[in-house]
């Protein structure tokens, strides 16, 4: 985002209890203490990084209350009790500029059902298409090139970025936040095999997100054989995800990116999974179970252990795996040597 | 789906062999035993599940004929030859709905180009773009913001779901079944290293999608370098796979989600690869083949194996090897005691 | 491609030093020797295939001037300093008639934002969305249902295939290369833990991506928290590959498909990582790094290494130990005959 704040308009934002030193710049980007550059807002929020301050060449930094010392000429130290609250609070006001509230209505090039039920708070952006008997809610935002199959139902304050599509009779609650190219009710992958061909199992269930989902960029979602596939309130899901049919994600759980979760498992609240794990299907991972980059959870998991590896194993074990594995060299040279004195002793105790 | 069956519609379709108990309730939805609650239809599909017959609050139970029991007051047991056969015809019943025929004709808001040449019996939905040269069989469906470039050749009764692409001179044979997000005919990745840059090589051939495949959301297929990647009758591939150039898959195989196969590598008919599984290049993988997930098939494997791991071995040794390696911390601890045991006896046989 | 190329039409492409035998055919395709059927253009550029040739069906064979023996009746051998310098100007031919320049314009079904700047040498295509401030350069070319959010930059010769998303106030350099449904400049996955709620953390960085760079179909790169996501110039991205926020690529690297770079990590110049790789967050991957397919990089690596595994250990170390896993159930066997021989020993030696 190009911004262009004025140290006064920052201070307005941040309201801090000292500031230190004068600049005439505006404020045109945000840094890292240590990538900051002439322009830049940046802030300690971690007191290791203490010694990076007199380096940085950030123009402003937001530094707490206790912090000794100066700035050089043209840069300015602004003192607050909370350097990170203050960032957060200059991000904020950034977002708002970054994604305008859209004005409500249908553009005139959507497609639009006559039967579908749009909230006159509501946006249906460019190039959307919204099907028959769909339902979009109060300040529901449909950015642009989006479709909503048959019968959806979007909740309030929903904003379905440019290219997802949410197929028929899904379901998605308030606040949920989908970023482009999400797929939500594809069809789960089943099928019997009849005489040498993979016959289609009919997948005639749907997708229910319930409020405050985040799914990232080209996750997909798959609807369920008959009855719905569940993502809980509050979960977060990164990109590239696939959630498999049937499958129920509880609430607040963190699915990182490339994560692959195989049909009709079961996941408890607040369970985290690293980036690239799988959970193999028909399992139930427990409430609370954090699992690592790329692990594979291949069977039920009782709530709250921390878990890595493929197959997952608990992770302080893993870890000490990996460390035995790396010494396998050894142990087969000192196998080897073994088995020769036992071979000499043999002889000798023989002799 | 939101489905109301009355109790008569749906005896119509199973054509039950007898009916005990009866409901004024409208069958609304389909659930498994456990979970139904009161207006869902159950099944008994597998005799192994029949205690939880009496304790299922479904409506609607559809039981095989030798079933015992009574229903509950406002239950209905219907019994029939074959509960999972009754259940697929109203599944389908269902999927008629959720997936209605769609009228002939092309949407006023799709851009077809004037030489492309679409079947009076086919569908071009709404927001679609179809280019020059481009053929669309019969009873085809473009549902929504579907792309088919320039000569694309899509057959008869293919279903291409909303925003899929289909890149430049890519054909599909009949019966071909796209979920949204699906990309056929991206260039395959080819580069040559000339000069300290990565220069393109030109990938100019084409996809082949024989009949009846199915692809699921955000699967991408490349485009051959100069001849055709090609994915045989009856294959059907899971979301978020990859399919790189040069790549020929044979018949009726089952690729889960988020597998990759790499460039110029062959898979048989019947081959089965599980989830984020992965094939090297250049490798051919013969005929039913098996892999588990995230099986890492590095080369050639001859028809009929079951293999996992990473790389991937036969499955019966890499369970035993997984098994071996948890018993490591054991072997070094034994290992060490056998060291000292041994290192005592010399002592005392050189005493 | 479907082309048509008579004989004389291809000699005048490649220039030939000598041509043997003759052919009333079009050239229709093009294949390997071992795949080529009449009709088809093939060519040797590897010595070891030489005893292909005499069994090729091709209509026209490349072949190096020291080629020595005879077509077939009907077959043509065309022999050249390099055939496969000669193929890549038959491809390059063939690759202007699949990608023909488009005519520079907008069209009518496009929703252009009126402040918008764009090219009179640019093409936006069908049903593209370019929202307000965006810049888009001399001869880009976003093909169709392409969307670029608010203030994006989009520079010369950029080439966006139908369905790719720019998020708002993202920068493309020249000639960047975007394959079917890459989303650029989604939400990086950031969350505060508050309260028993992962509370977002707003993303209002942007993404940079420098000249030549090219990126498969439905990859993800994710907008930083508050500065930039940079693929470095010359960089080239398979498909389904994920970039998470704060990552910076450096120049002219490979990323496979299905790679996965977590937050905040950083590849210097040249890397190569395998595909379905993976890079944990916060770490930096030196210069020339060559990493294996699935390998999983999570601590720093310096310049030059090649690795392999998860972890990823140096490739040679983890090629002996996958080596010596698979003696596991030898050394077991063979310990616990050394065991009970041990025993043996003590009990004879206490005899």
């Amino acid at each position: 985002m190009r911004v262009a704040y004025s140290l006064s308009d920052l201070l307005a934002i941040v309201g801090p209890a000292e500031v230190r030193g004068t600049t005439a710049l505006a404020v045109t980007g945000l840094a890292s203490l240590e990538t900051a550059r002439a322009g830049d807002l940046s802030f300690l929020g971690n007191p290791r990084y203490k010694t990076q301050v007199p380096e940085s060449q950030a123009t402003v930094i937001l530094l707490p209350t206790d912090y000794v010392g100066e700035p050089r000429l043209g840069q300015v130290f602004v003192l607050l009790a909370n350097p990170s609250v203050a960032l957060a609070a200059v991000c904020t006001r950034i977002e708002q500029r970054l994604w305008p509230r859209p004005a409500p209505g249908i553009h005139p090039s959507a497609v639009v059902a006559p039967d579908a039920v749009v909230a006159a708070s509501a946006t249906i952006g460019p190039l959307c298409v919204v099907e028959s008997g769909a339902q979009i809610g109060e300040r529901a935002h449909l950015q642009a090139q989006v479709f909503v199959g048959q019968g959806v139902r979007i909740g309030d304050e929903c904003w379905l970025q440019p290219g997802v599509h949410v197929s028929a009779e899904c379901t998605l609650h308030a606040r949920v936040r989908l970023q482009p190219g999400v797929v939500v009710g594809s069809d789960g992958f089943g099928y019997e095999f009849v005489r040498g061909r993979h016959e289609k199992v009919p997948q005639v269930g749907g997708v229910i997100i319930e409020s405050d989902v985040e799914v990232g960029a080209n996750s997909t979602i798959d609807r369920a054989r008959f009855s719905q596939t569940v993502i809980g309130e509050g979960t977060k899901i990164d990109n590239l995800v696939q959630v498999a049919h049937n499958v129920v994600i509880g609430k607040h759980c963190i699915l990182c990116a490339q994560v692959g979760v195989a049909g009709s498992s079961t996941l408890g609240d607040y369970v985290i999974l690293g980036g690239q794990a799988g959970v193999s299907g028909h399992v139930k991972i427990g409430r609370g179970v954090k699992a690592g980059a790329r692990a594979g959870l291949t069977t039920d998991l009782e709530a709250g252990g921390f878990v890595s590896g493929m197959p997952a194993l608990p992770h302080m074990l893993e870890q000490r795996l990996t460390i035995l594995r790396k010494r396998l060299p050894e142990l087969f040279r000192r196998f080897d040597a073994l088995e020769a004195a036992v071979t000499e002793l043999k002889k000798s105790s023989s002799a």
